[in-house]
C-alpha cells in the first residue's frame, strides 16, 4: 500500500544529487568469537541473505507515478532482491585500518539507487587483525544519523552466547520489541506536525526551507542568541564534490573524563576541545587558519518545557548551539575554557528562546542539508557556521553480535554544499569513537585530523594536569 | 585550454542518468610471474599511483560555465587526484571467479562523477588461484567499447621480461608511439564530420537523434535491408534500472574454428550461434521465449568503397547487420545455418545500401544508446532489435604486463533503456572471451547464460560433427 512521503523525508530526496548523496551510515568493528571458524564473515553474509522477512522500513522505495497522482510515495518493493542490499567485501593486503577506511570512503561516496529500497549493508573481511567490519548505509529520508546508529546498535546483545541474531533489516529485530521500527515521526525528536504548524508550512518540501529561512533570519538579527551566525570563511565552506573521505578512531573515555573533571567542564566540552584543537592544527598545516574562531553547530538535547514549548510536546526536543571552537587560541586550556563558556551561553540562549525559534533551531539541527543551501542563497555570504560536530551517546556496556564483540562503532555522516566536514562521535563501552566524514577534494588529507585529535588529547591532559 | 565537447560525446553525457550509466569497461585477468613476490598487486597499485604524467585523455573532465558561454567543454582537471581514479580492491573468501564477477557487477553499476576525469582503474587481488584482475572503466564520451579494449591491450607486451610498464592512463604509453591517444574522431571508424554533413546535423546533441531518426525511418520501410526492424517483444526490451550483473568466460578458439570449418560458416556465425542457443535456453527456463526469432544487432566492418561512399572516407566504415538468431529453432545446426544465411543477407543488403543509409547504420552501431530511446519514442512499438552482440578481435599472441601473463580479457558493456542485455566478445590468443553485461533486475540469473553458452558449444560440435 503506497503511503505519502513526509515532507522532511522528501526534502532529503529532492536535495540529493551526485555531489551531495543524502545517506548516513555506521561502521562497526567486531572481534570474532573464540569458537568462530575461518568463514565467520561469509557465514554472517549468508545468514543475512537467508533473512526470511525484511522489516518494512527496509522494503520501501520512493516512487511517483500516475496512480499516485504525481505525488512521491513510499511503495513496497515487489521485486525486493536481498543480494542487492547485503554485500560481502574484502580488504586488500595488508588489511590495515587504512585499507578499511579507504573502502568505506568509496562506499560512502556512492548514491543509493532510487529504484530500490534505500539501504545497503556491507560485511567486510580481510582486516589483518582478524576483525570483521560492517558498514551499514541508510538514506536520510528513512532515518537520521542518530537513529541510524541506534538502530544498528539495537540489534546487538550484551550476551556473548547468543547466536543466530537478526540484523537491523530483519523483521525479527522489530518484532523482538527491543527495537521499534523507526518512522519519520519517531526518529526526529521534534514532532513534525508541530514543526509544520508552527511555521505555517504547506505540505510540500518546497515550502519548508522558505518558512525556515524566515524564522532563521529573525535569529540572525539576535546576536546574543544561540543562533548567531558569525563564522569566518573557511576551506570547509565551499561547494563540494561527490567523493568522500572517512576517518575514524577511538580514545578511552577515562582520559576524556579525567580532563573534564580536572577542568570542571563537561565530557562534551572535552570532545569539542579535541575537535577544535585538531581542526586548528590541521588548518595551520594547510596555511588556512582563519583569524577568528571557527564556529561549530552542535546539536543538543533540550529538556521538555511542557506546555511552555510547542516543540517540546511530550518528549525531548533537539536544539542546536553555535559553539566557538577557540581555533584562534594557541593554548589548549584556553580553548577548552572558551568552548565551555560558549556552550554554556548557547544553552542559556536556547532556554530563553521563543517556541518558534526553538522549532527553527530544531529544524536546522535535524535537516541542515535543507537549510544550509537556503541560507547561502538568501544573501548570507558568510557561512552560518563552519562545521557540524555531533556527539551521540551509545551503549555503555559491551555489545555482541553472534558472539563477536563490538570493538568500535563509528558514525559516517553527510558532508553538504558549503559544509565539507562533519564530525560525529559515538560513545561506546570504555571509548569515545570519532567518525570524520569529509569531501575527498575539499578536505585534503582528512586522515591527518586523527593524528591531531590524538595529540590534542595529550595536550589537553598536560594543560589541565589530568 | 578548454576544448568543445564533440556532439556525439556530449550525447553520451546527456543520455546518462542513474539508471543508464554510460561507461564501458574491460576486465583483464593476469597470472603473476614466477618471480613475483606476495605483494604483486599492491606493487602494481603503488606504481600506478606514482605515475609521473597522466595522458591528456585521462586528465580532462566535462564542465560548463559562464567562461565557456554555457557550452559543454573538456577542461584539464587542475586538482587531478590519482588516488580517486586508481583503486586497490580485494575479493572476499573463497575468492572464486564468482566473487570477482560480483565485484565487477557492482563497480559497473556506479556512475562516474562529472567533477573528475571520467575513468577508474581497479587492481583486484584475492582470487584463490593467485591471479590478479584489473577492471578499467572509461566513460563512453571518451572512447567507445572497442577502442577501450584496444587501449587496454595496447599497453601490454609480448615480452614476458619487460617490467615497469605503463598503464593506459600513463603519458608514457601514449609517447611510446605504440599507442595513439584516442579521440572522438579516431575512435569511431566513421568520420564524424562526414556523418554530420551527410545528415545535416546542427552542432548540438539534440539535433543528432532527430536527423538520425529521419534516415532510420526510411530504412524501416525497406524490409529487405539490413535495417529491417521486425524483432519480437522480449524480456530484454524494457526499461532498465541502475544496477548491473556481469558474467564472463572463455572458450578455446580451436573448438569454435572446428565448428566453423565443419559447417562452412564463419567464426562470427559460430559466436552468434552460441549466443542464440544460450539465449534460447535461458528464455525457455524463464518461460519467456518469443515465438519468432530474436534479432540481434551485430556491428560489422565494411570495406571502404572509396568515393562511392561518403561514409567510407579513406578508411573502414562500421555498419550493423540485424541478424535473426534462430531462437525459434530447436536444432543447433538449424540455428547456425539460419544465422549464417541471415548474416549473409544482411551483409549483402548493407553492400547495396545508399551512402546515407550506411551513415545512419554506422551511427546506430556507434551510438545505439542515443538512437534506441529515440526509436522508441518515435512510434516504433516493437523493439528495433532484441540485443546487441559484438565480436571484437583482440591480440593473437600472448600478452604480458610486467611479466604477468594475460589469461583473459573481457569487455563490460552498456545495457540501455529497452536493451537490457549486451554480449561482447573479444578474441585473445587461443580463446574467445565472452563478456555479458545485463541489468541486474531485468536479466535475472544472468550467470546462467554462461552455463548455456558452454552446453551450446558442445551441442554445436555434436550437431555439425566437429
Amino acid at each position: 500500500m503506497p503511503t505519502p512521503i513526509d515532507p522532511t523525508s522528501l526534502g532529503f530526496l529532492l536535495a540529493e544529487n551526485r555531489n551531495q548523496p543524502m545517506h548516513v551510515a555506521g561502521l562497526q568493528l567486531f572481534e570474532k568469537p573464540a569458537d568462530a571458524g575461518p568463514h565467520f564473515a561469509r557465514e554472517l553474509y549468508e545468514a543475512a541473505l537467508d533473512t526470511e522477512e525484511i522489516a518494512p522500513l527496509f522494503r520501501k522505495r520512493p516512487s511517483r507515478s500516475i496512480s499516485s497522482l504525481g505525488q512521491w510515495v513510499w511503495t513496497d518493493d515487489a521485486e525486493f532482491d536481498i543480494e542487492h542490499h547485503v554485500r560481502h567485501s574484502a580488504l586488500p593486503e595488508p588489511g590495515r585500518i587504512r585499507e578499511l577506511l579507504e573502502l568505506v570512503s568509496r562506499l560512502h561516496g556512492q548514491m543509493l539507487g532510487r529504484e530500490r529500497p534505500l539501504w545497503e549493508a556491507h560485511i567486510i573481511e580481510g582486516l589483518a587483525d582478524g576483525r570483521v567490519a560492517m558498514y551499514t548505509k541508510l538514506h536520510h529520508s528513512l532515518v537520521d544519523g542518530i537513529s541510524a546508529m541506534k538502530l544498528m546498535q539495537s540489534v546487538l546483545s550484551t550476551d556473548p552466547d547468543r547466536r543466530n541474531m537478526p540484523l537491523p533489516f530483519d523483521a525479527r529485530a522489530v518484532r523482538s520489541k527491543k527495537v521499534r521500527e523507526p518512522s519519520a515521526r519517531d526518529l526526529t525528536s521534534v514532532p513534525m506536525d508541530t514543526l509544520r504548524s508552527a511555521m505555517g508550512l504547506a505540505a510540500d518540501a518546497g515550502g519548508l526551507p522558505a518558512a525556515l529561512i524566515r524564522t532563521l533570519n529573525k535569529g540572525v538579527k539576535n546576536e546574543a542568541s544561540a543562533l548567531s551566525f558569525y563564522a569566518p570563511k573557511s576551506i570547509f565552506n565551499v561547494n563540494i564534490t561527490g567523493s568522500r573521505r572517512f576517518a575514524s578512531d577511538g580514545w578511552a573515555l577515562d582520559r576524556l573524563r579525567a580532563i573534564s573533571k580536572a577542568s570542571r567542564t563537561t565530557l562534551n566540552d572535552v570532545v569539542l576541545a579535541m575537535c577544535g584543537g585538531a581542526v586548528r592544527n590541521y588548518l595551520i598545516e594547510l596555511n588556512s587558519l582563519p583569524d577568528t574562531s571557527l564556529v561549530s553547530m552542535v546539536p543538543v538535547g533540550l529538556k521538555s518545557r511542557g506546555s511552555d514549548s510547542e516543540a517540546g510536546g511530550g518528549g525531548n526536543a533537539v536544539g542546536s548551539v553555535m559553539v566557538k571552537l577557540g581555533t584562534d587560541l594557541a593554548d589548549p586550556a584556553d580553548r577548552l575554557a572558551a568552548i565551555h563558556a560558549s556552550m554554556k551561553a548557547g544553552k542559556a540562549a536556547l532556554e530563553s528562546m521563543t517556541p518558534n525559534q526553538i522549532v527553527a533551531m530544531s529544524a536546522l539541527g535535524m535537516a541542515p542539508s535543507l537549510a544550509i543551501p537556503m541560507l547561502r542563497l538568501n544573501g548570507v555570504v558568510r557561512p552560518p557556521f563552519n562545521l557540524i560536530i555531533s556527539n551521540v551517546p551509545g551503549p555503555r556496556s559491551t555489545q555482541f553480535l553472534n558472539g563477536a564483540r563490538l570493538t568500535g562503532t563509528y558514525p559516517v555522516s553527510i558532508p553538504m554544499q558549503g559544509m565539507a566536514l562533519n564530525i560525529t562521535c559515538n560513545s561506546y563501552a570504555e571509548d569515545m569513537c570519532f567518525g570524520l566524514t569529509g569531501d575527498r577534494r575539499r578536505v585534503p588529507h582528512l586522515q591527518r585530523l586523527l593524528v591531531h585529535l590524538d595529540s590534542e588529547l595529550t595536550a589537553l591532559e598536560q594543560a589541565v594536569g589530568a
